[in-house]
């Protein structure tokens, strides 16, 4: 089966228009990134993804780089390279220093080790954890 | 082979001793979690990664809290119960809000589920991702 | 150490002809694809991982292309991009249609979201689950 | 930190009761398991993700009960015991047999096992694959 | 949906009386893990997979014990506390020693570290590593 | 963000050439691969992983070779490609021979087969495996 190729601006329907539309509004940007251009195809996940991110990764409790550092720290643990890059460079954008990347890398492998530790010798969890 | 149990601090050497003084006085804590009594069954591995994480974790260009978060990502993708549990501890005496641990957890799911449609689909990585 | 090669059939041993031929039958196809002309290094692993193919992914309770696309679930979830591309080719020709394909993946990449909300809020099992 | 305890139904909100009140009307149940309980500590995520999951898992151009299959082989695959326990539930309750449940796990099995292989040996894709 | 239970000798067929016979008869023991006692209720899936690992976790090349060893790191690395546990019992039947326990998890720990890194940096493989 | 490229011995600090010439000496080889000279951007990092590599991959209670399969069974589950390739190489420089790694690569499979086998059949730790 061939890969989905990304649907352009030009040649999308006026439904994932919009949507193209609202990610470039709300990101300041004037292109979209393959993800969404090859998600295009299903309409709806198309809508319903951009949905969620939207309200996901807004700025909150949590402001919005500390939002895409949890995000690459999933995406390298997962294996995804598209992910890894494309939310480095939205980290980059929203001001990720190379000293702050050499440290969320350092503390992702870190806590890859450390989990590994923890499920080999199968370290039983402290009751004060579960405490208040 | 049974499970190696937590070296209590009296029965403990004076070399993995040192490394317990050195963890409650850098944490301000009274007392070790079973992670680092378990692992203390190898004295070296007990002091290597107790060093690695001390260099690691410490406040740097990210401050700690926002690396405790880093963490969970991590041990949530990977699935690890003690390290969900005690690094949500640790956040929470770093301050780490109910709202923000929400926000944490939401951001974690939906990496998880981008991640499954940028490999499901075999998104392409722009080539602008790749430039500055 | 340099990857190995596919083994052509012109280059097989009688023992792998054996084993391409049968895959050739089966799947009433005139090519071997990658995947198992380079575990013809190890004629054993061959016919072992070939028979037990032919035994569990026949149709059964389950018809061949729902096992394909569980197979391929299995597939983006371990991030194994030859085997979502040679598995989503299979379930192309037996039958699975483009609203079909859309759909699995979504459901792949909920999956994949809920799995992380419920081992990141550690959600105990509900005892009724386990009853009948 | 404590775990989240499940929400029961008289303890909740107007706004949670009302996503409770739709997962017990679309599925025809008089209860709610503890995915949704705790999960409703953050209300947004409570109703976002129920109206992602009860669009994605509809009947569609696959049936319901193939999207529970799928949703077990990615929960089996992150190891994700609330999740298999849960689904295996929901699966059983839209017919599936022990004799499905059974070759649902041998594909699974099967697919970890050959993408190992696949990942492990560095196989090429086909060029046939990518093509129609 | 219930566990399935485990089936026990007295109650088992004589088809999976037979394969549970090979399997006393070739580890040399009185009894029988839950492994190959839950797994009985697909009787075929039962034979296949002691068949399969009767012949991978012979000696050859590799000693049985190196195979112990190679099959805790992947059991650590998925997270299946059911083949860690049953598969360390098993390396120390085969001689594991304390002090080899100890290196084979901190090298299973640095491995997940330096993959995390080599996959969150992005690193080309050298051409070197694929020459002769 | 664009990769970071590998820094060259000409290029690198006092302190990234010490480490560079350490890994050569020990190794004795000529060259440095790409992982050690991407990582040297966080000379810290660099120093840290190097020297906790050194220790725990030394020859011990395991040799290095059984070290080096280890870390291969490990890369193969994650689906580091990077790693698998480098350490491949490294196993093949210390003896590792065709029919070697045709057992370890049929030992990882198996053991993703099994891992999920005994996960979506939930089985239970038996008693004796946790005894002496």
């Amino acid at each position: 089966m061939p890969r989905r190729n990304p649907i352009e601006y030009s040649d999308a329907s006026p439904e994932v228009r919009a949507v193209y539309d609202d990610i470039m509004a709300v990101r300041r940007a004037d292109w979209i990134n393959n993800f969404w251009k090859v998600l295009a195809h299903d309409p709806a996940a198309l809508r319903r993804t951009w949905e969620a991110s939207k309200e996901i990764m807004a700025p909150g409790a949590l402001d919005t780089l500390t939002k895409e550092l949890i995000y690459i720290a999933v995406s390298v643990t997962n294996g995804c390279r598209y992910c890894i890059t494309s939310h480095s460079a939205a980290a980059r954008r929203r001001g990720m220093s190379e000293q702050q990347f050499s440290e969320l890398i350092a503390v992702i492998a870190m806590a890859n080790q450390t989990n590994a530790l923890a499920t080999g010798l199968d370290v039983e969890v402290d009751a004060r954890f579960l405490e208040t």
